[in-house]
């Protein structure tokens, strides 16, 4: 495995590899392992599917014991942020695992280093090898570093559904009828944003924006709650 | 917590919980929570969460340590079919949790307790709560028990894809033309029944019948690979 990655892991994260195979097995595409049939390797995807695993559940751990107060619906919805390809795409980039993966020529050509599907099962791949390899409690510290801070700053605050709990608050006595406006839409190439505000009782409450309706709509409605709630 | 419960937990599985509230809290549905505002239960669904969890990891684990050869294809296809709402229904009858679920009345008029997804909801959340009470080897010895001999039984191998595993064989030396055929379709109420014949060069090379066209297709295809094999 390559020299500087190891010496990345060890000052970055405190992680020592027993068995370097694992960390090679799981930085290995299959398109390498093809134009390498001398060299009898594995691809990574074995490892990827233990790894998928356990990071479901090193993050539903820590979410369950961080959020004592929050019902069901609201985990999941936080862990369904969190677990999912755009997050642990974004992880790995960070982690600097898109420079090791080990590619054939023609996934180098096809820009599959840079493909947040690839840089997804690689980051799953890679916890599973130091599951293996160092067990449970080494993936807890590792995520720590890497994934709960960013819980904790409120990177993926935006699931827990701010509409739901606008309405909750509004109708706590009796029917109000709460309405979403778009109110402007730019679209430069690659990055749509839309402006939205909430409307109840002819009076808007908030305005947000996003790069879907959606999530436009729910910054309206945090906003919106934070000011009745005087937070803002 | 039942008496006669916590008897069988420690005759059949060797479990004594340190703290029973978790026991407890898995064992108690919402509507039985409505009923007894005065007691402020909590509803098992933050603990099945977790469970939901611990399960997947548990029987990943097991199958990439049992089967080193599987491909990671197989390896998924068996976990989908051992984590699911039919499985764990199964399991959770076979442990008898049917019988302590906390319910309200209306929800036991309803039939709940016999209900397949409310029992693998209380499977999982008696994972989470042994898992919070006594830790993942707790949970791994449990399923070593109730789950892991069945899969070594083959109760969940009809998900090995023998249809994909017939064709390889049949095309070994080249293509050759593979049918399958309705032969027969009985549907008596709830339990409807296909029988499928699968064949190749104007030959039949098995039967089989399952409740769906795809299930009796594979069981076709198994069994003509058996015979082909020659262990039929």
């Amino acid at each position: 495995m390559n020299e500087k990655f190891l010496k990345e892991l060890k000052a970055k994260f405190g992680i020592e590899y027993h068995n370097l195979a694992l960390l090679e097995e799981a930085f290995t595409q299959s398109s390498y392992v093809n134009e390498h049939p001398e060299l009898q390797l594995q691809d990574y995807q074995r490892i990827e599917f233990l790894g998928d695993a356990v990071m479901e559940l090193t993050v539903s751990d820590y979410l369950y014991k961080k959020y004592p107060n929050y019902p069901e619906g609201k985990l999941t919805r936080l862990r369904a942020a969190i677990v999912c390809e755009d997050s642990f795409s974004a992880f790995a980039r960070e982690c600097h695992f898109d420079q090791y993966i080990l590619l054939g020529r023609g996934e180098e050509k096809n820009g599959a280093r840079n493909r947040n599907s690839l840089l997804c099962d690689i980051f799953e791949s890679f916890v599973g090898s130091l599951y293996l390899d160092q067990g449970k409690a080494a993936v807890t510290k590792f995520v720590q570093q890497v994934v709960f801070p960013k819980v904790e700053a409120g990177a993926f605050s935006y699931v827990m559904d701010h509409k739901t709990n606008l309405q909750e608050y509004l109708q706590k006595d009796g029917e109000v009828e709460i309405s979403y406006h778009l109110v402007a839409e730019a679209m430069p190439t690659n990055n749509q944003q839309f402006t939205v505000e909430v409307v109840a009782k002819s009076k808007v409450l908030g305005t947000g924006s996003g790069h879907t309706k959606k999530a436009a709509e729910q910054v309206a409605a945090e906003v919106a709650l934070d000011r009745l709630l005087g937070h803002a």
